[in-house]
Order: C-alpha cells, then sequence, then structure tokens
C-alpha cells in the first residue's frame, strides 16, 4: 500500500451518494427477449433473472460473462491474538503463497472459469490493531485500505468475483455485523474455519469486547468499518465502490465478504443492487446478514472457506445464463409454436 | 426403435438385481484427500461430496469429468388430448426440431459444460396410448423404450445427465409418483410447462382417472411405469439402469426425470446411489418425490423447463469440484500449517 494522494474517508464516503443507476432499458430489452425464447416463459428460473440483472449493470441487451475477474484479498487482524480462530495468524501469508503457487480452491475454480485471478497481500506483517482495545484501523489506514480495493478494478470486467483470506476475519465481521444491525454477539458468531466451542466462547467474548471499546462503531458504518474491521475488509467495501462507479456487477462470496459490503448497505441500502451473493455459507452470521440486506443468494452448498470460492462458483453460473440468454432461439426463429391460450 | 432380439421387460427386471455396488476404496482414498488439502476439513460443503461420490461410482480416487454425455429423450403422450398442456403436442417433434437446430436452452448448456449431447426421438408420431383408457403401453413397447434407453450408455464417459423433452409428461409422472408412493393426485399435480387452474385441475381428473383404470399400477413399479409412463420416461429408467451396470454416475434433472429413476427405487432403494438429483425443480411433486426417494438436490434455481437443463448445470459443479479435488495441494505440498490442536 502506497501513502501517496489517497482519497480520504470523507471523500471516499461522497462517492457513495453519487452512486449510478443501473440502464433499465437494456434491463427491459433483456427480460423482453426472455420472454421469446424457446421455452415456457419462467422455466429457467433464476437463469432468466441472471441476465436481466447483468444487462442493467452491462448497459446491454445481451451480457457477456467472458472476461470475470476474481479479486481476493487478505490481511491480518490483531484480534487474532485472542485465540479466536483453528489455525494460527500465520496461514494468512501461508495460504497467499500456495494463492500465487496456484495450490488453493480458488486458483482450480478461477481456471474452471477462465477467470483472472488477483491476490491483493496487504501489509501482512502490519495487522489491524486489537479492536478490544480501540479501533482497529487509524482513518488514514482504513482509507488506504479501501483505496487499495478501488484499484482493483478496471474498465472492461464483465464481472468482478470478491473474496479473502484473513485468520480470525470472522470475528471482525461478525463484530461489524453486530454494530450495523444489532442483536447479541451470539447471532453474528459461528464456528469459522473450525474452532470448537471453547473457541467460539472466546469469538463471543472478542466481539463484545470489541462493541464495548469501540461504541461509536454503532453510530455509523465507516466507523463500524474503521473501528472494526480489517484491511481486506476495508478493500472489498472499496472494489464494491469502484465496481458501482464503473457499472461492473460483482459477486460477493460468504460472510466476511458480505459483511465488507453490508458496510455500504448501511449508508444506502440501494448501494448494493449491482450485487449478487453467489452462496449462502454455512456461517450462521451469514443468513441473518442475507436477511439484513435483502439479498437471496444464488447457491446452497454447505461452503465456507471464502477466498472468493463461492463467487467463482456462481461466476459459472452466470456464464451458463449468458450462454442461454444469447444463443438460444425465439419461438419465431426456431418454429415453435408457443402458448394454447 | 427397431424390434430385433431386444430383451423382455422380465429381463429387464432381473437386471436391477445383479447391480454392482460402489467401489468403496476409491471412495475412502478420495475422502482421505479430501481431508489434506489446503482448506479447513469440510470448509468446500457439498464440493467435498460430490468428488467422493464421483469416486466410488468411477472406481478411482481421483475422478474426472472431461467427457460427460448428455442424453435428451423425446416422446409423446396419449394423455396429451385430455388438454393438460399450456403447449399442443406438435412441440415436441418441434422442440427436436430445436435440439437438433442447436436453438434449445440445453444446447447452450453443453457447449457451456463441453458435454456431448444426444437427442433420441422415439417414433414421436406414435404416442404412447390415453392411460385413462388402459395401459400407455404394451410390454412389448415398455420394454423396447428401457432397452432404447440402455443403449444410450456408452463406456469412457465420465458421467451422464439425463433429461426429457414431451408435451403431457408432468401428468404421466404424477400418475406414476401417486402409484409408486400413494397420496393423492393432487399431491404431485403441479401447473408444468405453465397451466391455468382449470388445467391443473384437469391433470389432476387424469391422474386420478389413471390410477382407476390401472390399479395394477400400484402393485409393481414396473407395471406403473408401463400402465401410466410414457417412452421416454421408460427410456430414462434403461439409461439408469445401463449406467449402473456400467458404474457410470448419473445426474438426473427435474421432476419427469427423476420420477423415472424412482421406478428403480421402487424396487429397491439403492438402484439410485450412482445417482445424484441435479436441482430441485419449481414443480411441486418434485420437492415430495425427493423425499420418498431420500435424495437432496444439488442446485435450487426455481427451474422446471426440463430438457436436462439442470443436469447439466450440475455437470458444470461436478468439474469444478474435479478440478478442486484433483488439482489444489495438500497442507504438507503447500507448507500451510495445520489447525491448531
Amino acid at each position: 500500500m502506497s501513502s501517496q494522494a489517497e482519497p480520504s474517508l470523507q471523500e471516499i464516503r461522497a462517492i457513495i451518494g453519487e452512486f449510478p443507476a443501473a440502464d433499465a432499458a437494456s434491463g427491459a430489452a433483456a427480460a423482453e427477449r426472455q420472454g421469446q425464447l424457446t421455452k415456457p416463459a419462467g422455466s429457467l428460473g433464476r437463469l432468466e433473472e441472471l441476465p436481466v440483472w447483468l444487462a442493467r449493470w452491462q448497459g446491454r441487451p445481451k451480457p457477456t460473462m467472458e472476461r470475470p475477474r476474481v479479486a481476493v484479498f487478505a490481511g491480518n487482524h490483531g484480534i487474532a491474538a485472542h485465540d479466536v480462530s483453528a489455525f494460527p495468524a500465520e496461514v494468512t501469508a501461508q495460504m497467499v503463497g500456495n494463492f500465487i503457487d496456484g495450490g488453493a480452491a480458488v486458483n482450480q475454480l478461477s481456471a474452471w472459469v477462465g477467470a483472472d485471478l488477483r491476490i491483493y497481500e496487504m501489509a501482512l506483517d502490519q495487522p489491524t490493531a486489537d479492536f478490544t482495545a480501540g479501533p482497529a484501523m487509524s482513518d488514514e489506514d482504513c482509507a488506504r485500505a479501501l483505496a487499495y480495493g478501488m484499484m482493483s478494478v478496471e474498465e472492461g470486467f464483465d464481472a468482478m468475483a470478491l473474496g479473502e483470506m484473513g485468520i480470525a476475519n470472522t470475528t471482525s465481521a461478525a463484530a461489524l455485523c453486530l454494530a450495523l444491525f444489532g442483536g447479541e454477539a451470539r447471532d453474528w458468531v459461528g464456528h469459522g474455519s473450525g474452532v470448537d466451542d471453547a473457541g467460539l466462547a472466546r469469538k463471543v467474548a472478542a466481539v463484545e469486547a470489541g462493541l464495548a471499546a469501540n461504541p461509536e462503531a454503532r453510530d455509523d458504518p465507516f466507523e463500524a468499518l474503521r473501528r472494526l474491521g480489517g484491511y481486506e475488509i476495508a478493500a472489498i467495501a472499496g472494489a464494491v465502490i469502484a465496481c458501482r462507479m464503473a457499472r461492473i456487477p460483482v459477486v460477493l462470496d460468504g460472510f466476511a465478504c458480505t459483511a465488507a459490503a453490508a458496510v455500504l448497505h448501511g449508508m444506502a441500502p440501494a448501494a448494493l443492487d449491482h450485487c449478487l451473493v453467489a452462496h449462502r455459507s454455512v456461517e450462521p452470521g451469514h443468513g441473518r446478514l442475507l436477511e439484513a440486506i435483502g439479498k437471496r443468494p444464488l447457491l446452497e452448498l454447505d461452503m465456507r472457506l471464502g477466498e472468493a470460492s463461492g463467487a467463482v462458483l456462481a461466476l459459472g453460473m452466470l456464464q451458463a445464463a449468458c450462454a442461454c440468454h444469447g444463443g438460444m432461439k425465439t419461438f419465431a426463429e426456431a418454429g415453435v409454436s408457443g402458448r394454447e391460450t
């Protein structure tokens, strides 16, 4: 992360007020086409909805999914010192090495879908501060992480699939959700990468201590992000912002990734209209979070890995949906009789 | 359909008693490998289960999904004369033309997944008999349709995705399910390709009349198939049988396809151990049928098209799962620390 001429938190906050709307005309044209293709109207279910959603954000009636990018952000967390993960904090850097060497799930899935995979390593030797003792990030560090995520977005991609790697980040995500949406710490905490019940209790205690040390987190979504989030979580929020400005559809992964995007929902519910949630994680906070932001996930495959794995699977479904939308013949083209009225 | 030296219903029935079991050793080796890959154990959810299931039937610890075949069987139904579909019966043949010309959903999806798509047209100008007046098929016709489906299976394919096209066949499938599993006609009947409420009432009446005219259908699954099924439904049952003998994993599509396979479940519950149900159709009988045969579908995408569309999507998920299983590094290979104990 460089420090040159980066936007302040206030400047990034202002961008959200300037978010563009979808291209309704392209969406309507895509929906009309779906009604003419050789199948009973509606019979492809969500495979009909997806091209219409893509059309609205790509701004063309026949959306494409030939050039998706997968962005995985990795960060370390001071809260990891509270023994809230089944894995040691060094695994974040080790898994980044595995991503670069091509050995992780996201590598195989990105190759399967033909996506451009980028790994964004965020100062892994400098974890965020322990949020049970104060804010996880300074204003400057949080703004820098957001800006870093924004820079991962380039024009010309058909969609961005976002994901994260960060030992202890389900604890950070749980604290963030508690600040954004209320409830009890235990509503948002789960077994993450596989902690036992004692570990779960430590996670609940860490989240409660985090909110007690950062009461201001409840007052403002960006303050919640800065005080309870992490570098990779802020970067994901930044990528969601930059995709919206570039009208690039976003595919969100599991709990930590969706929690990052939820910061923007907290500022303006329509801020996530360009985002699809790929799947429902088995991490229990994810289901609650999806309800809070009003998103129905595409897949339910009992996954809880992170690293954008579910989001890349959803890219495959988007490709399949675009193939049907673009390649099927209409009733008239195929000479097939329509419904009897 | 030729008529040369085909097996009798009795001979096909006997094959089911000789069904081979899975290769437990390959499955165990695949499960062991899953536990060593660089992810928290279990965190890929069903993407971990699928390679283990494939390994059991393909008989190798690293299953492959490079050569899948998609088989779509098309048949016409005498019951269509009862006005039980939103589309006229001529659409079966018109859609077969569309499949051959490459204009249907299954064409785009098969190309997406790189599958070998075959369309099996079954005497479309000779529909089955109206089952409200007696058996839909003679013994010979039913055996011939089963054998035709068996012939679609060739050694060397990594999996077979099965599907159907046949105007009025959700009415046939509903009658078949009622005979196999009991309940009321309305439990198994839905809006299919889009009939209105009056059409739904005609479907319920047709199913009730079918059972009244064919009480023997309740006594034996093969009799249920012969009396209430159709050529494409029998062919799917035949393909499931032949895949089992060749230990080729099967991916079943929606309601009519799963009902065809359920005939074999009725004869021996383990007969479908080599079958995955791709998705839960919105046709309400499908959910009830999945419960009856004890299968959890992979996808829930609100689809109800048939023509193997959901099954081919699931082939994509199987490819993704095999890519992870085969390509990911183990903790030892990647130098990543395991769980803290």
